[in-house]
């Protein structure tokens, strides 16, 4: 298989299994089980991994974290939201 | 910053996030949280990634992912164990 078909196919998996937690926190408005400290240091890792992306030149890699570092961005906005309302 | 120092810090940090929720299951004994399907998705979407990282060549990918990949067997194998009793 071609390594960036299947590097394709890996981080859509990979985005994929993201998407039901955010939409839990957003249907529940319930962010007690999400770590705020892990938050931050999962953005953070995220985003080193999108760096990584750029300076190899490595499309899927780049989408892939890309797209998980918005997915996390989102659920940080959830917890300050939901968060205060409690 | 040499790209592989670069990638075995993101590596650190997004493998680092998942403990907590792995440490959680195993203390609470509760997977209700936890989505098979998905769980199946992340397995099979991080198992691609190590194959993506070894075509590639690429120490810091397969490294983090197989981590993640063990993490993720872990939880899957306490999804059976604790759905069980429930």
């Amino acid at each position: 298989m071609d390594v960036n078909v299947l590097g394709i196919i890996a981080g859509f998996l990979t985005s994929v299994s993201m998407i039901p937690q955010l939409v839990k926190v957003i249907k529940e408005k319930n962010v007690e089980d999400i770590s705020l400290v892990m938050l931050l240091v999962l953005i953070s890792g995220l985003s080193l991994w999108v760096w990584y992306g750029i300076k190899k030149d490595e499309m899927p890699i780049i989408l892939s974290n890309g797209f998980a570092v918005l997915v996390n961005i989102s659920l940080l906005i959830c917890y300050f939201i939901y968060n205060k309302k409690n």
